[in-house]
């Protein structure tokens, strides 16, 4: 009966965000090993490389052991497939949010039936926090060092200056 | 690292339809054990009783080797302390159930820092379906066959003759 | 191809109000005919009956000629097939009314997939406006005149003097 | 008394789905005339182009008598003149749809207060779909078969090809 | 030029919690005279008398000196009438509050074309927080004492014991 | 106790409607003075220049003693710092409004604690309205004159000719 080896946690993460870390170390909690997994999307203009979120995501849960880091481009469900993952993990903070989830998650199922998406709420005190927000706060000068990992907020002050 | 040896999926299930049974044989596919929990609450007037619930979830489940069925009365933490469980499973079909299902998930945490609730999206097949929508179609004597498995609609049409 | 001959309008309009009388009045500018039917709800405590109910929206759209005034009880698909209606009419104000809505026009169509409903968006101005609210200002000795029609301004001051 | 001769059902269908297919078939049956309107919006780039939309629309209702295919541009209440149409008919599947919705009937009815839109709820079975999704998920090679029409999934697969 | 004297911050309050007091406290930041009003709401059981709310929430504001405590009965509009005050704050924290609220404001706006109603956002972490809640925690003898004031603690202990 | 000596109604105003004039009416009438604050966006194409749109601002208020005309770059928590100001207003039509004007509220309390966002519900009849519908309306051709003041119809005439 070997269940549920891994949950899939998806994502651009450009960059990650104090609210994703607080997602995958609760994650680690619970769930055997959690495969965090940066998609490749061409058409849209990132300011940091998959190669770089990848970094900052690897830095920032060197401590969690069942957390391993990757990418994929396609389809979440091919992705999923390949990995031998059934369950997918988002996090939801706004019902705007919870909208768009639920459409992806029904659109996964109709893919393929056995995967299952789980959402997480979001910590409250980072229910108004998102990967946007954050670059739009920095590149206006505001201090985003308690919104993002300290590795991240580096590299933040790397690409504004 | 044996983590979540459960997730404990609680409600009223008064009675239990083809939505809860969904959610139920969905999350028995990708968790080790899911532990079905009878809220009992005095204060609300039921139509089974906690005992008639438990028959209805356990004979509906008969086939789901990794589910197990049992009640609870007071806080959910205390209860999902005493399992040993840290996930706690909620099906959602509409933004107000979200609302409300966030409220409580973000008061769990307080209570239990280490409880984790996730959130599963009912099929869409059964968005529209809710146990006290079961109830008064079934009172005003609409067909409820497709909306409850067969053991729970022989037991509406007891309690309606 | 005699399609839709009628629309049916259910509610319980206890009392009427200027929302409920504007989208009678919108809707029989569109419909062949509309059909107001109130709700015979025994579980649920009225200001009016049922019958007072009729009488007040009856002389609120007398000079309608193509709407009529008509009660049910039971379930509003068996009143609709009785009528030969296809088509329910209801009236949208905010998003919470459009979930509840919603989940009734779904279950609605679970029992009669020939039944559809149709949802007409209350004027800006009555986006506010309930039975309900109405009751409660008038109870509390505020100024209804404007939310209602001079027939039903009557009978809310004879109920409270 | 020749009230509402068509119901128009305004879109940009690029590609039509099985979710806009549903509505204009269940509208059919309860409307006397259903006009689909594909937008011609210059300002929006397209996959496919309005005469190919209505090729897909016209095939795949040929055989519902009482459906027409046209295209408008300009504002949709100069079209509803010129069609001397007074029900715009708009599908409905989640709360951001409905906002979006409301917003654009509220000022319909501003520009003409002879206009009405009526919101008919998405099957369930459809309430994830959109002509955005299907075209995301057929870009990445998935399955979109049962998202559209037979003679849109050949349209899609020659685009990708 | 006196403009808005006071700003009338209405509720049950029963009992106050932190959430209420965090209100109450940055209202006192930023507007010249903020008075507290309980409503004496005779349909409404409640666990504490309306005395028994005022003296909790005069003992838990006693050191923010431009706050005072009042009750009323009726409308809120006449009310603010006679106190001569033209601003009332609500606090929000979830959207059906926001639906709910927007409206009572419509509604007191039409009562009194010059009362504003003013929304005030939530501290995130105290978002899940309801007086209702708080009650139902305490009653299951959970721990309340972080989502309180001291002194509303004690008395929510003397209650349940 | 020279509490918050300004309120802050911060915005694009691209161009300014009779939704966010009527705000700004009310505003003046209990807030000691308002600040309409139009920011510079570098990054969004705007139909009017900045100073354009202070201009139909101004033209618009100046039999508002109390209200003045500003603009701003950069982060809305530094522009608030410069002037003394404590209150934000925002107002508020819709749920994806709501929860849009939510998020960065809460932000910007973290970025500056003493900050407070207020929230004044739209007036109904303008629930509708924005800026961008405005502009679409205008371009294809319908009547803006009931939806801005005339020296914005004016200027709109202006560019569309």
């Amino acid at each position: 009966m070997p269940r549920q080896k891994i949950v899939i946690y998806p994502g651009s993460f450009d960059p990650p965000t104090n609210g994703h870390l607080d997602l995958i170390q609760r994650a680690s909690e619970v769930f055997a090993h959690v495969v965090v997994a940066v998609l490749r999307n061409e058409s849209k203009t990132a300011l940091f490389t998959v190669e770089e979120r990848m970094e900052m995501l690897a830095e920032a849960t060197k401590d969690l052991e069942n957390v391993s880091i990757d990418s994929f481009s396609g389809l979440l469900v091919d992705y999923a497939r390949e990995r031998e993952g059934r369950m997918i993990l988002r996090g939801i903070r706004a019902i705007s949010d919870y909208e768009y989830e639920l459409q992806m998650a029904l659109m996964n199922r109709h893919l393929n039936p056995e995967l299952e998406t789980l959402f997480m709420p979001a910590a409250e005190q980072y229910s108004y926090l998102s990967s946007r927000l954050v670059k739009e706060v920095n590149r206006l000068g505001g201090d985003i060092s308690k919104l993002v990992p300290p590795n991240v907020a580096r590299r933040l002050a790397d690409k504004s200056s």
